[in-house]
């Protein structure tokens, strides 16, 4: 396998890989961000899941509209009919850990998508709370999982 | 000064903060974001900057648009009109450190739309070079500069 | 039939449904809504239709637009290629009476999309209206027909 | 006041309206929509609500960006920057009464923004309910209240 | 005055020009566009218009939609507050010739929102006449009128 | 054949083909546009894209951006998946001559896509060197080429 960059023409002009001749497959893909974060503010996080001003609620309308955006903010990505989208949110001692989890049926693969939906996800948390922790911050932002296409699967936990 | 999450409504539902009563200042705002790659992927985007295929350059076209896009992903984000953006990208012995600079004259902030124009060129960099290097990561996503408004001044490189 | 509400993940929080096992099915969508206006606004759009000033030529597009936008604007939409829309207009005592008629072939039906259709067409008409009747309302707008996929026809005229 | 309809030019085209000569005033909208469905589905939002599957934390959030979004939408409105939009909920015997409000200081109105955020919001209760309540409509979608600008306060509840 | 194209920072990437210290002021652009076709095809396009069938309508709505999305389609454009578009349309022997008008009170002009408004209109008469006259095209495109900001009024029709 | 204008319902008022019955086939659509500009303007494009400041770097992101946007913009568009698009340039007398190539697979074709992605192309070029050339003018923008579908292979070089 050669590493040439795939998204470049043979001028070295950008371009949107073709994929015409490549089969639907099922696709999955997974990532990760560790959004890092006060004491303080993790706990007001916390206590307004359980009664009123959920924040998780709104970062996960973020982070799954952002999926279905993916196209229009990475410019070589593909149109890619998203079959499912969803997020999960883990409190850790540093904040919480989102993973998001983005599904196809498609000629080309998700990754992008994923990691688009929890670092918009991630910035909608940091956006709600921003008046009292500016400091909140994101770290280990990654593909952790990818399935389909013929690259087979791929794994990154 | 209290802690209350100011984004959201007596009935605990998220809501656009009204700053109708806000001056127009000139506000500016920078982000950092961390993407770490291996050895050979950061020799193929110096490569192509100089000549052909230049990452780069679609990274930034994506992270400026990214920018003015940010009110369409953050959904509490007032809808704001930005007045200059700019990014820059440092080669690091990890990867890439890439720095957005965001300024508006408005009655609110630009963090958002910064940590928005790093994040996508980030992620615009990891899409032009998965094929070669799928286990690159962001870390050290974070505003680093604010200044305008009542708050005035903040530091946290 | 229980009657789980099937947007929610096991924690609570909204999701794109997965349809990936679905089948691609033919589905078609129509709704109806209700402009009630006065009787003078009536006979200035009956006018501008047949000379100059066409107010349904622009309620037809934003419709039609609003239709394809459907995804972007309810959150848990999916992405749906339409392969056809079409919107009709009939004159009634109280106004005008909207027929909104979406088409896919696709794994989920378009009801969103026909509701959207004829809420933003009516819309439309208030907004190209509203400089001489700021009281037109909106009534009875409700999904009036469904086919395709595993529920069946339905009908609710 | 002549009742020519303003959004056509000479030749009987739409037009986006100048308004070039209005002045800056600070402008505020609101609208209603009412939600009608069965006493079951109004049970479920509510338990949802103060539970797991809160329905109307969607809504809210979609409601808010369609009020954004309204220029894309509606075909002549201008590009308003809002400087402020809520939503509220008020349970009813028939469902759900839904009240947007938003602001601006700009040179024209923001009806059309209310009347799309409450429209907007409702169609997400319909998206959110619709596997287990597909009869439920919309009635009574109306601008409600309206201040700033030349013609002054209308009231209309 | 020298020639350096201001759109790059000093790296030699794109960046969106700080217009932060320019004053707000009126402006004014007009762009003009020839769509040559065939005979046949300007009568079916003015029977239309004056009957069933406008395909002027259609690309009025979408020449004003465009002019407001232009920031959005050329990536270094600021996001500029329209106050007015219109788009005129004349009979030639040849076919239709398009003028846009777009007008803002901003920090930098309108020619771009005017040239992609006459573009889209173009491009939407193409579409809506495309089965039957597959090589209408397009040419002098180009800005014709330009006023407002220090480099004063320009004229080129 | 007649000469109906298709996208018309009965009523007169525009409509998005049902191609509901129409197959999946590869479809493919080239496209044309000159970009007619001053010597000097030429060859600082030309040296820009050997050293720093690629404006055709820029314009060749926003031409594929515009192909995945084009149904927002022509309103009468189907949605179609791309499964390709690219952009070439060449140096000519007169300026630059752009050809657009895009590619799908899907019920209809992608004739707009290209004249799309060539125009908004050629409209960033003038945007990035308007400072120096407001003169800058387009022409000759038409479809060249086009395959796929029952009305088979169409060329107009």
């Amino acid at each position: 396998m050669d590493n040439k960059l795939t998204h470049f023409n043979e001028e070295g002009l950008s371009k949107m890989v073709d994929v015409s001749d490549k089969i639907v497959t099922h696709r999955e893909a997974r990532a990760k961000i560790e959004v890092h974060m006060d004491k303080d503010t993790i706990e007001k996080i916390r206590q307004g899941s359980i009664s009123k001003g959920n924040v998780l609620a709104v970062a996960q309308v973020a982070g799954i509209c952002a999926a279905k955006k993916n196209y229009e903010l990475i410019p070589m990505c593909h149109q890619i009919p998203l079959t499912g989208v969803d997020i999960k949110y883990e409190y850790k001692d540093y904040g919480i850990e989102i993973t998001s989890i983005v599904k196809t049926d498609y000629k080309t693969g998700v990754e992008m998508e994923a990691l688009t939906a929890c670092s918009i996800a991630a910035l909608t948390i940091y956006d709600m709370c921003k008046a009292i922790d500016k400091k909140m911050y994101f770290t280990s932002c990654r593909l952790v999982y990818k399935e389909g296409g013929k690259s087979g699967v791929f794994e990154n936990d």
